[in-house]
């Protein structure tokens, strides 16, 4: 089976990594940045690679898309107007309810399924990709009643073979929860970079004060601006009353800070350490 | 030589493990928690329990104060009241300038030395500690110029061998880039985890749906909530500016989304990024 990878970085070479024990898959890799596309061939992310997106289309059984959300956006429909019947297009973008709207009323919507791995790193790129990324994470696919049932269950067979559980659920349902669980995660990250930026000229005292608490919470400001500023902008309605909802939370501690009230302040505190009982 | 620590949870259990290969040392414990005390004699953290303050104070040659640092601002002046001259008191609080403030005028003041270890987990008591927490770690000492040069330097020697690089600071400047650097990310992670389980009343949505990015972002908010409501208070001044400093740099963010400004936004995320140079 020829799978071509549109994007070859860390979400799309991970999933070619993760399957190397399937000798019976090929990868091919169209990517835009030639670099990029010069290292996942280097890497033995692909062993092909396309000078054309049309050309990649043309020899792929299953095109899988892992670039920006507003280039899947746009990619999604022309993909789908270029394919013939057995072929199964898929996305791993971070974001679904514009993608699946974009292709909802395509003829071939049935050959689309789309899908958002629960997995990632701050890295990017093809030198970032591992095969190890997906094991034991959540691969969720939205709005698969518009998929073909043959089609998604080829595809969720090379995905539980890449590692994954699957998920289902509904594309503006996971765009809800993600505003909260993922993309705000990543707003409170970069604004803490940006704030502690301003204010501490000097880099050394950051790396002199900076314990792996800091270092932990401002991860995620480390991840791709180009990435993440699509995403933010795809899931806009719900991320912004994500932040609206965070800004009244930090008001109210400041609030208890500014009042004096520890004791208010500690219980809190205490409300917000409850994630532990989920997380752990 | 003999240390007493008061408080005998991840801070001052560390220091003690940190030192197990000093067959010189004994380590006592005095804690106002029974059963805390219990559990440090339990992992060899301390080998002597006191049940009074007094009495641990009359054994020990040092005396190491790891409690919330409200309790330590008011335990300093006390501890310092009762030692004889050869005796050195130090605390390992994470707020600095009012634990300072509170020996300034003592006249035992030259016996005290004021501490900040840059290291430590979400976790807290005797059972979170370890023996390399401090393993190439910064401790801070303040405003050490008001400290016996002597006794200094045998907390020096101690500290170098439990693993530590030491850092010289002025209280004040400490506060204020702690501030910044740690406590506005407790903040900042203690109001993700509240507005996340605010709005995601199901815990296995959030499992199903939380990837490392979000795990590592609301680490900190496992953290000790008496602790840190503690830090909060003692810091009040400069944290109160922190969170505002944070706050304009969220509305940034919010605008850009707002406006549809995404080659702006996509400029402030990579501003954010810079963190990468100064922590990797």
């Amino acid at each position: 089976m020829n799978i071509l990878l549109v994007g070859v970085g860390l979400i799309g070479g991970s999933f070619s990594l993760a399957l190397k024990h399937r000798s019976d898959l090929t990868f091919g890799g169209f990517d835009k940045s030639e670099e990029a596309q010069g290292k996942a061939l280097e890497l033995g992310i692909v062993s092909k690679g396309f000078a054309s997106l049309k050309e990649g289309i043309n020899w792929a059984d299953i095109i899988v898309v892992s670039v920006p959300v507003k280039a899947i956006k746009e990619l999604i429909p022309q993909i789908l107007d270029e394919i013939h019947p057995n072929q199964i297009v898929v996305d791993f973008g971070s974001t679904k309810e514009a993608i699946c709207t974009s292709a909802s009323t395509h003829p071939n919507r049935g050959q689309f399924i789309a899908g958002h791995p629960i997995a990632g790193t701050e890295h990017s790129g093809p030198s970032a990709a591992f095969g190890e990324l997906y094991r034991e994470m959540n691969l969720i696919l939205c709005d698969t009643n518009l998929t073909d049932s043959d089609k998604l269950k080829t595809f969720e067979v090379l995905s539980r073979d890449a590692g994954f559980s699957i998920i289902h659920m509904d594309s503006r349902e996971h765009d809800k929860h993600l505003a909260y669980i993922s993309h705000l995660s990543h707003i409170t990250s970069f604004a803490l970079s940006c704030a502690v930026l301003q204010k501490e000229k000097d880099g050394e005292v950051i790396l002199d004060l900076a314990g792996s608490g800091f270092a932990s919470t401002v991860r995620l400001a480390k991840s791709s601006p180009s990435m993440w500023s699509s995403i933010f902008m795809e899931n806009k309605e719900m991320v912004l009353k994500g932040i609206e909802a965070y800004k009244e939370e930090l008001e109210k501690l400041k609030e208890l800070i500014e009042m004096n009230k520890e004791e208010k302040l500690e219980k809190y505190l205490e409300r917000g350490r409850e994630i532990r009982r989920i997380l752990e």
